[in-house]
């Protein structure tokens, strides 16, 4: 007997059909005699609509209103979950939100939880009810709806599974669990049976779309085992867990990119103090975020800066940069969007040294030429052109020895 | 300046552009220096998809759940009036039914309304914000959504306007007020410049589709005048309000029919104690309402016994009905779908006689068959085939003296 939280996304909720196969497992769990909780999303697609409806309302919809509106998707999905439950004879009750008590910050659009007060959670299951909660949206101290931000859901399972002590939180998805790469551009691509909270942070903010990055903190921080795993299989997923000793010992645990970014030079830019934050404070202020910086220094004192920002936010930031150019003297402005980012992550490269060098030399035998490079203590990033990212990423995957037998 | 609550129902704001033409309106009572709250129902047919979907869902939906879905359609409206308001720069901020403290008892799908604490709009109006509350729903002790059942947007607006004491409670709907008749069948039906309360309600439960009758009811115990008009329009409706010398000397205000109803007799019913308990018992536990009772004595100690309910729930009816007159012993269960109630209202009618001979005799020179009777202080309704509905308004209508010179 088992006290069990589960979150199912967009796709595994995407119209009543899947909805029922939804049932069908949550039944299963409970019949075998365990508490059961489950989180949903929205249907597929249903936020995009929402948004697009919002930009219709208002060029700028305010973010208060928007969570109102974007809290409905969730709300649905729980009612009609709850119904094909009870259709089944079983007892279940959904939960929004505030009900649940998901209390949050301020902050609409990507609000952080401070608690969850699980009080009426567990009343519920005490009263041997299947609890169904509305993922993605919380309640700040004035009882305004918030949400959790794009992949809110996850946060929501993994702060409830803390909240009450549950035994697993299975995080159900349209991806069986988490590969070594991208299976669709890498063939050999491998599913990891484990991966840690420190990779699986890395690896989410470099485009994974498996987990949102802020749920996996959560489970760092409350040391809360998430189940990766497919509501389309029977099939074990990815276990994400602290370091432990069963893990495989890969010095490499995946090879991830993404192509969100652009990037922007500044010429010929004097060498001296403050002129740095004469050229980020504007960024800064029109809230874009700025992700890889490097500068290379020219003769005479002048500088070459290069930074990149979110293909979203790129014409502002260009138009704010020409602007500082002409202010501080620059030669130009360069702006490229036709960029990737290659990146290596696993906590084995902490004690191993020449993963950079391997890599570098990886993509130099495909002529493949580096433009920026960043790294953290697990994982080192690579900007290249954006037409060689998926060969980068096959033959770092091949380099590293993660391709499947 | 003045303190202004309007409610605009489902087709005032069933789609973008129509709820920027509410958004112009509420702009312009604002921008006069007058304080505003705005009552929204959900998107014309948005509740009726939401119903199929839960059909869809489960045979039998629970009501708990079905006012959780329920709530989205007027959830989306608020925060869509909302956004556009703020993109007009107008400060505006949406209330849910919880937010907006309307506190009802737990009847899920027809909850009333038991308080509503104004505190927090009273707050938002002091601030100088438009408040737009989400209608129709709001939340029992225990903080569960609940809905005040069709129509019910305007027993939201009434109730906060009793208690925020607003100067005017204005319902915008597709009709532009209440006429004496439906005038799409009797073209020289008359828009009513006022009516009172009681008149309203009756109208009301007789089809007249203007106002939820619990709204109206509502009104009169914290007598607020109601403005009943059109958001199509700048044209003056109807305001309904108490008995006052204004008043137009009207016997007879309107005439109304519908057709929801049928016929159900059990003929040579022994005419004993305790029968009528064995017929209406177990219709009354199926949770159908009985409308029209009438009861015909014939010779030999037996009666025949006919009552009206909803088409909806007739089928049903007439399965029990069956088993009672075989457990009874009466001859025979008689149905009949094909009937309309005809009725004529007035406050007028209490201090005039001969308006039920009136009605029979108009009724009569048209050779339209009177199969029931029914009457009220105000009102006297008559069943009839239900070929001969629009003749009968039409007669009664000119028989009346409401025509339209």
């Amino acid at each position: 007997m088992s006290l069990i939280v589960q979150k199912y996304g967009g796709t595994s909720v995407a119209d009543l059909d899947r909805i029922r196969n939804v049932a069908g497992r949550v039944a299963r769990i409970y019949e075998a005699g365990n508490d059961i909780v489950v989180v949903l999303s929205a249907m597929a697609g249903v936020t995009d609509k929402i948004i697009a409806m919002a930009h219709q309302a208002s060029p700028n919809p305010p973010k208060r209103e928007l969570d109102v509106l974007l809290a409905t998707g969730e709300q649905t999905t729980a009612a009609l979950l709850t119904m094909v439950l009870n259709s089944m004879n079983l007892p279940a009750q959904s939960l929004l939100g505030f009900q649940a008590r998901v209390l949050t910050d301020h902050t609409y659009g990507n609000a952080r939880i401070h608690e969850i007060d699980a009080t009426r959670i567990q009343q519920l299951l005490s009263e041997r009810k299947i609890v169904v909660v509305a993922g993605f949206q919380g309640c700040d101290s004035n009882g305004n709806i918030t949400t959790l931000g794009r992949g809110g859901s996850d946060t929501t399972a993994v702060a409830i599974s803390a909240a009450i002590k549950a035994d697993s939180c299975e995080i159900y998805t349209d991806v069986d669990g988490v590969y070594t790469a991208d299976p669709n551009i890498c063939k050999t691509a491998r599913k990891l049976p484990r991966i840690t909270y420190d990779e699986m942070m890395e690896m989410a903010s470099l485009g994974a779309k498996v987990l949102q990055i802020r749920s996996v903190e959560f489970a760092k921080k409350y040391n809360v085992p998430v189940h990766v795993r497919s509501s389309f299989s029977e099939e074990e997923g990815t276990m994400v867990v602290n370091t432990d000793a069963e893990m495989e010992k890969l010095v490499v645990t995946g090879v991830t990119y993404n192509k969100k970014d652009a990037r922007i030079t500044l010429t010929r830019v004097q060498d001296k103090p403050g002129i740095a934050s004469r050229i980020f404070t504007p960024i800064a202020d029109a809230g874009i975020l700025v992700d890889m910086i490097i500068q290379n220094t020219r003769s005479e004192g002048l500088t070459d800066l290069t930074f990149t920002v979110s293909k979203a936010d790129f014409q502002q930031a260009m138009e704010i940069e020409r602007n500082v150019a002409e202010e501080i003297g620059a030669e130009a402005v360069i702006g490229d969007e036709n960029i990737a980012k290659i990146s290596v992550t696993g906590v084995g490269m902490r004690n191993h040294s020449g993963v950079a060098s391997k890599m570098f030399t990886a993509l130099a035998k495909e002529n493949i030429n580096i433009l920026m490079i960043s790294t953290s203590e697990i994982r080192i990033s690579c900007v290249i052109e954006e037409k060689y990212a998926e060969l980068a990423v096959r033959v770092l995957h091949s380099a590293f020895g993660l391709d499947r037998n």
